[in-house]
């Protein structure tokens, strides 16, 4: 019994020393007697468990406040650089690795090239490889790593560590922990990309506080990652958002995944890349002509195009966001969310095309959810997904 | 202090009342000192807590259970007719009224007609009639009426009882609960048509124990109620599961909600009885020629027509299934549910074209979410969304 309650106690503790610190990530700098306040803890309690905090170098004392009377109080803040989390994302050629100290703010990224058709093993290897690069370069030492959180263009078992099927990356039931050899003493989280986006909109994006949305990413694929009462939506076997595979136009073009007319296969910038490259070739009068070597057409030199007046590029960016508009349409009859973020390589091109995607909705959704939901451009581009996976790690820390 | 400690007391002991109440229910009958042991209360907690659910004529003695040695132990079950809920299902014409126990049996059910056009205000006072002659033919006092819920063909606010929005009923901002001048002593809950008959699933039909299901109800117009995580999802407004208007056909007809290509305006009954309207006019071979009167067409004379081999019949049926199919695929795909259930009117001809539907959603669909999901047709048919209403006041009692 009295171990018991010991092991009771001890789980109080460490719950209340978890709660203390994600108060002092939200309001930023609080007073002890601030805390005691917001917690109904005794200032006795919150005493050790700040002074413990303090020893542990998570938190510091980072000024004083206004005095209601008597001494000025000291006021506690989150300690930069005190301790970290990595976060990447994978995807076909490269992998992107972010350092993000305990408040959330980026230290360090890079790219890490990966070679074409790299087995999943030599992947991670060469990820390994770029994560201890990096903390060597920043003199990091291993024990300040909260964990790492990786993010994967397919279906993972977030539980098991699995990558269930990434068909871009040709993974097939990867399980990362056991190729992840220079890691094995700190937490690995693994993540689905559209997934993490979502978990990076909701702790430092557009999203945060908001109970119900949908963060779409449009990139050579479109995937989402779906927000309900506040905690990401995975369904039974965690494929949900797989918004890519909405059936936008019966008559449409063969997606991979066997269909005809998802939305992948006209609204992707994979999709919009091929349309400009046909244009090319059909010679259609445009300054897409200019673009000499058709490899080169990117998403990049579309959007720069159609900011140049190309009538040519600017209709292929409407056409993508026409048929973005009816998939967002169906997910907000069936949804009723209060948010949609579109992020990844839309935000590139947003300002040209956010109106003619709301006017799409708007023609084709309910007047009720419409009237409640609101549709933006992320601001965090390409980055999103290996800051949401960062974000993991964080998120455990904090209790959230 | 001393009153707060009463105060959690009280409430505590009203929590393990209902925790135990609703053992009793899910267990069917079970003993004091099982109900012990599935709760870790001290056997005395119970024995005064099951004499307080016995004296108040919840729970009776239902028999005695197997020795373990000592006396046979009383096995403690619900007590059939001790307590009722109403559930109502207000539509254009009618009214559908629901007596259940307790236990969730049916015990009385009739069909109260609703003059056409009238206001709301006159509906509520004909349910009103039509559930006091219910209880005085069944002998039944107004205090042994747990409560009544109303389910409506709408956009309901449940918080407030408000009806924000029936379109097909002509009510906007109907407050519910102020017209209800006879039952102003007990418990009144609103709820959407779609989302009482998806409650109704999960308390006493194909979805018990379900976490991530949807239920989809076709009749005139189409709506899905959608449960996350094991409870009812309605988004930020409520209007989540409005998937009658997902667009399946871009070119298709336009609906009443101003959109074209709406699931409602190609698979829904009154699509069909139009569609079938249509062909016997245009002289189309077939035994829907019998019907002599155009009026009389129905979704039960095209049934009974396919059934009798007419071929026009079954392919207005198959037609409509396809585009069902779409839409399932959709939701498939964007919420990774373990079961889809199709009810209301669909269950009349679910033999006819659920493996249609199965075929359009295996081709059309992500094969992962697609293997995770059941397709199947209610069991309870049209009386669905009476019965989940008269199942919400059970689930308050239940605690659930």
């Amino acid at each position: 019994m009295s171990r018991r309650k010991t092991g009771n106690n001890q789980y109080l503790k460490q719950r209340n020393q978890t709660v203390i610190l994600d108060l002092i990530r939200v309001y930023k700098q609080k007073s002890k007697t601030e805390l005691a306040e917001l917690t109904g803890l005794s200032p006795t309690a919150v005493g050790v468990i700040t002074s413990c905090l303090l020893k542990d170098g998570y938190i510091h004392e980072a000024g004083t406040g206004d005095s209601k009377g008597g001494r000025r109080p000291i006021l506690l803040a989150l300690k930069p650089h005190s301790y970290y989390a990595i976060g990447v994302d994978v995807d076909v050629m490269y992998a992107k690795i972010l350092l993000v100290d305990i408040t959330g703010n980026i230290i360090e990224e890079k790219t890490q090239s990966v070679p074409k058709n790299a087995t999943a093993k030599l992947t991670i290897a060469q990820i390994e490889q770029g994560i201890l690069q990096m903390l060597a370069q920043k003199n990091i030492r291993i024990q300040k790593v909260l964990g790492i959180g990786i993010s994967i263009p397919g279906l993972v078992n977030h539980k098991n560590r699995q990558v269930v099927l990434a068909p871009n990356l040709g993974w097939h039931n990867v399980d990362v922990y056991a190729h992840m050899k220079q890691f094995s003493d700190i937490p690995i989280y693994i993540e689905n990309e559209a997934m993490a986006s979502a978990i990076c909109e909701n702790w430092v994006g557009l999203c945060q506080g908001v109970e119900h949305f949908i963060c779409i990413n449009i990139q050579s694929g479109i995937g989402a990652g779906i927000f309900v009462n506040g905690n990401i939506y995975r369904g039974v076997g965690g494929s949900a958002g797989e918004v890519g595979h909405i059936v936008v136009d019966e008559t449409g073009p063969r997606c991979g995944c066997g269909n005809y007319g998802c939305l992948e296969t006209l609204a992707s910038t994979y999709h919009m890349v091929q349309e400009a490259k046909k244009r090319v070739r059909q010679g259609i009068v445009s300054c897409l002509n200019d673009v000499e070597a058709l490899a080169c057409i990117s998403i990049e030199t579309i959007v720069d195009a159609a900011r140049a007046g190309d009538q040519a590029a600017y209709h292929i960016l409407k056409e993508a966001a026409r048929y973005l508009g009816i998939a967002l349409s169906n997910m907000i009859n069936t949804l009723n969310p209060s948010k949609i973020v579109i992020g990844k390589e839309f935000v590139k091109y947003a300002d040209l095309v956010l109106e003619d995607v709301y006017n799409i909705v708007q023609a084709k959704t309910l007047h009720f959810p419409t009237s409640n939901v609101e549709i933006i451009a992320s601001k965090i581009g390409d980055k999103a997904s290996a800051l949401g996976a960062a974000i993991i790690p964080l998120k455990v820390l904090f209790g959230r």
